[in-house]
């Protein structure tokens, strides 16, 4: 499972609310429909609590989607659910920027808040 | 009906908010008034409920105001009543940015949430 | 007087509160101080209530100001009145942004409120 | 015929050798394959020699090519045989900025010489 | 005659070919056929020989026009024969870059050489 | 004293808040620890009480820095200072945007609010 | 062979020397080094001959290098061989402007003229 | 210890909230994993107290990075620690924009609060 | 004479042809007939032949016309001659982008070349 | 020396000549005088013979100027040298584009041809 790929290491500063934003725009999918690539911007945000995103292997993350046939929707809110799983971070929000596809580009947004799942 | 060319599938993750964004910069209509074509984008944004906007269905409705006659103010405001009627969205704005006429630019932009209209 | 130029259409979704923009780079008039023509892009933004402005009127309206001397914050306070009297809005806001003269570009920014007034 | 809509007016400075250039963002057309609509900005440059092109004229002609269906580079092939047919220019250049389709965009662009042609 | 307007300084330096090119944005005339306004930045640009154009009288000679119907190739042909006429260059060019009317923006651009006249 | 440059006329619209800024590019001083040129964009931004900063004394205001000796954080202070003692406004921002000194460039910006200055 | 995706179609106007340019900011390889993604735009120019490329065989084309090992200077000569073998056009240019690696983006531009290959 | 290179200098308007902003396009260190160099943009904002951060000490303290082995989000928290303990400003704030690394490019942001901490 | 202000080291490779360009964008003088400052860009572009013009002199050159009272044309002519005679190169081209002025900004460039005086 | 860490492999299509670029924007180096970081980006680009530059090899060199003192020129003109020598091209130029220092920024651009080294 491409969650299985994600690593992280310890906040250096987890006494401290600070913001990490990783952006990668060299993300490719592909359409479970047509079976053509789509192309995206993923901007990942988050506050971290104990852990941190291990930088090159949240690049072989994106990258096991390469071959994957999955709408825009399902990108973007599988790959919340991974990261929360495995960072467990504080709040944390996925962004993806698809190309024009059919005179269309989308974007699609999902957010996270630690203390909101506490509420649950 | 136009409003009938739009078609919808399932919200992968009812259970989370989040944000869905289409722009479109090849919307075209003709002017009531002078027989002239407009052109515009077409900013949509929603949060989903149970029901997410199919992108292809979304061009096609956009095409279907091709050799309509209808003023600016219309055009957003007719999207806005068939999108919501479609998708039953929690939240949803349009956007429409129409080219200069008469050297003047225009932007219409009309909004939805679904507890507003709730507590009517 | 240029007031009388203005015109106006019945809003067509009046029971919904939108936003409509007017943009007008070509805007010019005449410094009363140098007898120095003045160039100006003029930002009309509103929410309608029972009535629009209608758009061609709103080009010769501004028109009607090309040989006029009147200083930068007179254009402004003056099109907010005319536009208010003309359309009753429920919020307007008139922004004009000067061209660079002696080395300084300026702004200048008036905004109504139906409510506010109302208060009064 | 299309051709037919295009109107002319005298030179007023044939003696001189100048430069005019119309650039149209708002060309569309409809693609004969896949029936879904084209997008161009179409940028017309010439040197006059006794006539030149009348501009309100020219809006019309590029407005019949709506609903016409026609690939990229007929459309601008058969604009420039159009023009040089009407404007008898000394020298023509159409160029054709085409948006994206399949996350390809195009540009097409053909040019006329009067001399080259007396020399045939 | 506007022409008059135009003011020289003597060339600091006529024993060396050198460029001097003005830029006005704020250039303003009208439509003689619809009495509309018409907005365009000209260009000047030019090799002094005995005399260099004061920059004031450039402005108050382009403000001459602020009421005048004129279209746009006669802007510009009449402008490099007035300025050719008074300044006497070695080369000069004079570009109009006009704003979008009917959804079509233009440039003209006439251009002079001494020499060739020289060779009439 | 260069306070005492600054001239100002009545505000025609005293009975409604609205904003004016005034954004000069081509300002300079001197740094009086190393003795060269400092160069900054300073956009004053303000709502009018009773008075209105004249535009042209606003410019010999700012040329009069111009071989002065004074610190980024001085510059902005003293003319927030200055404009507030004589426009009495009811709010004032000054901001410097200051071009790179060593690899490093700066922005300075000093706030006015004419009620918390009452409560005091 | 990818060669063979490629299809064409008869050039409508072979009399005619005109340039066709299609750009496609969608191309991934694979770096036969590291096993990752290589990302490009490729902008392919020509003038046709009796043969025009078709757009949706070339998209193809391209989408068959997805998960072929090759070197940025393989692809663009490749492509090149290909492109004239199917096309046999008079001129034509393959650029590809590769994505940053190490720091370092590269570009890399070959071009082929018949009237050569015919001298040798 | 780099801390011990930053100087100050005192609050020129200590009785005045106000921001100062600089930013380092020049930032680079060394990646401790890989030895591979990285480079940032490093903006520091704060609201001083008593002291200002003198502005050539601060690029030295930068440079002191340039051979150093540190993870991006040490690189931030140190500095933000570094400057609060010898400005002891009122609120602040330290951004890193570290350029593309595997394709992926990264902002790290850090924000101190002097109330917050007296709360504890 | 501020052309003494100007130093020299020793072109490090003078048996190549090569291209030096210095971008300044903080040029200052004052205009001698209103008294008003000036703004430009000044652009240098040479190819050295046995001396390299030494940079912190050239800042010091371009500080020292802050307080002059020249017209554009003599700035550029004047500084194209000082540097011939204290660089001697084999080319040299002198560009000031001059700050709009009542509207119109300029652009003043001259050039020189060894080999034509070697002609004369 | 640096010249040795370079590294080629052979052109894989030594019968056409065709361009490649290498664009590195994170070059960094010491001024010998100062001691002062210098950054720079550096534009290579050659028409290869039989030999092409390894892209990782290349950056290893780039990176082994970052903490040599040494001036623009012979930055630029070492760097021609050494690429020459070890890949031998048909044509080769190397921009450096420097960084602000002073408020002026430079670029140096040095070029090689087989052809006229082989004429002497």
């Amino acid at each position: 499972m491409s969650r299985d790929i994600l690593e992280t290491f310890p906040n250096p500063k987890p006494d401290r609310d600070y913001v990490i934003e990783h952006t990668a725009p060299e993300f490719t999918s592909v359409c479970p429909r047509t079976g053509q690539p789509d192309f995206a911007t993923i901007v990942l945000t988050y506050v971290p609590d104990q852990l941190c995103l291990e930088l090159k292997s949240l690049k072989l993350y994106y990258q096991s989607f390469r071959n994957m046939g999955i709408f825009y929707e399902d990108v973007i809110n599988r790959m919340l659910d991974d990261f929360v799983a495995v960072v467990q971070p504080r709040w944390m929000e996925v962004r993806g920027e698809f190309n024009t596809r059919g005179g269309i580009s989308s974007v699609v947004t999902a957010e996270y808040r630690a203390d909101e799942e506490d509420d649950e």
